[in-house]
């Protein structure tokens, strides 16, 4: 039989709110379009929602910016509070060029604006954060899903990334739960018998990119399920696909 | 009824050689599977498979490496004839650290060796090159294969890359055919009435990394085809995906 594998949109979540029980809504949901979970699926959830139930959501009018977040959003045409917010998430500025500032976050991450974002928020005048642990959010839905429905199951929480050199976004892993981000060829042979040198591949990433096939970027859709992929198995996590800085030839 | 798209890979291609009939092999490996191809389908085809069928395949005796092919060869103690190769398909050096070359490829991708690559070739001491030009080998195996199955449908070409700062490779788009790569928001507006940031969606390198997910790198699966996603319609090119040089910040 030809492999396949399906990425089947979650319908019907809806708005999440601080305090809200993602896991619990996720499961809802399933069941209202008759889904059962199966062992081996892989759940793959917006960072969005996420940040919502956990409350990681910042009202503008709460912030006091600095002298530093007040000169670039002034040479920028920037929101002075947004930049404030974006440089409290950042451990270090790569580059600050064409008013885009790309940051390495607190987890290590690398993407612009710190993973801040003021899209598909229910009030104006509120940016959303990324989780404060990305592995620890996608573990306890993973537990909590795993448990209700019985079955052994991944979780890939995604954010949407710019990239160097190429147009347009892509959804990428930040939080991992249930497997390894990974999938290792080190050891296996083409059939030449020459080994390969591509030795990893970011299989997470593909996840999340997949998904996103059928999230889209409204919202609507914050949770996916990928079905028939036989994941790499493990307990990986977010630092597995952050490259060793002295490996890093774009710091 | 819940969105849904299906990977599903083409199981049985043959060994591909120069000359051979690339489009003609995928029909005749969807016929053998009993896939009928469908209007929106999206064909993902793996740069290797049409660098082998163009031809693109050097042989590494046949290349006489030069002063700095050698220079950088010794350094890191590679073959000087595949560098040669290398720098030969290179329009610009991006990067040269950690025995890694980055490059800018004659087509304005930016990647490692320039897309050289001598796994999963028939013969050792051989390397392929990437297509002359990917979106025109895109466009033969789409016109083929839409005028013989009746369907209209889209074709993206892939290769596997590296990123900066993130850990595994992904395959993203190096070719397309019969559909824009991007998928643009400009001028949507997210359900609290704010316009949207991120304005364009790579998808067709979420298509590259998601049929990856059942091509796997062994090379036995080059074919994958995308059934269920609605892609953005439009004469679309690599050159879409290639950002801007004045905008980058990663030169």
């Amino acid at each position: 039989m030809a492999a396949e594998v399906r990425i089947i949109g979650l319908e019907g979540m809806p708005e999440v709110r601080p305090g809200d029980d993602l896991a619990g809504l996720i499961l809802e949901a399933a069941a209202g379009q008759g889904l059962e979970f199966e062992s081996g699926d892989v759940l793959v959830v917006t960072q969005k929602v996420v940040s919502k139930a956990e409350g990681r959501i910042v009202d503008l009018d709460d912030v006091e910016p600095g002298a530093f977040a007040r000169q670039i959003a002034e040479r920028w045409e920037k929101d002075p509070r947004l930049v404030e917010v974006v440089l409290g998430e950042s451990a270090r500025i790569v580059r600050m060029d064409h008013g885009v500032v790309i940051c390495e976050t607190k987890h290590g991450l690398i993407c612009a604006n710190a993973g801040v974002d003021s899209s598909n928020l229910e009030r104006l005048g509120t940016v959303a954060l990324l989780p404060e642990d990305p592995d620890a959010s996608a573990e306890t839905i993973r537990a909590r899903v795993a448990e209700a429905a019985a079955v052994s199951l991944a979780v890939v929480i995604t954010d949407t990334f710019g990239r160097p050199w190429r147009e347009g976004h892509v959804n990428f892993a930040i939080g991992i739960a249930g497997m390894s981000p990974l999938w290792d060829y080190t050891g296996t042979f083409d059939p030449a018998g020459l080994e390969l040198k591509v030795t990893q591949m970011a299989v997470a990433d593909e996840l999340a990119a997949a998904a996103e096939l059928v999230q889209g970027k409204l919202d609507r859709t914050p949770v996916a399920v990928v079905r028939g992929y036989d994941y790499p198995k493990g307990d990986g996590s977010l630092s597995d696909l952050l490259r060793d800085p002295e490996q890093d030839m774009f710091r």
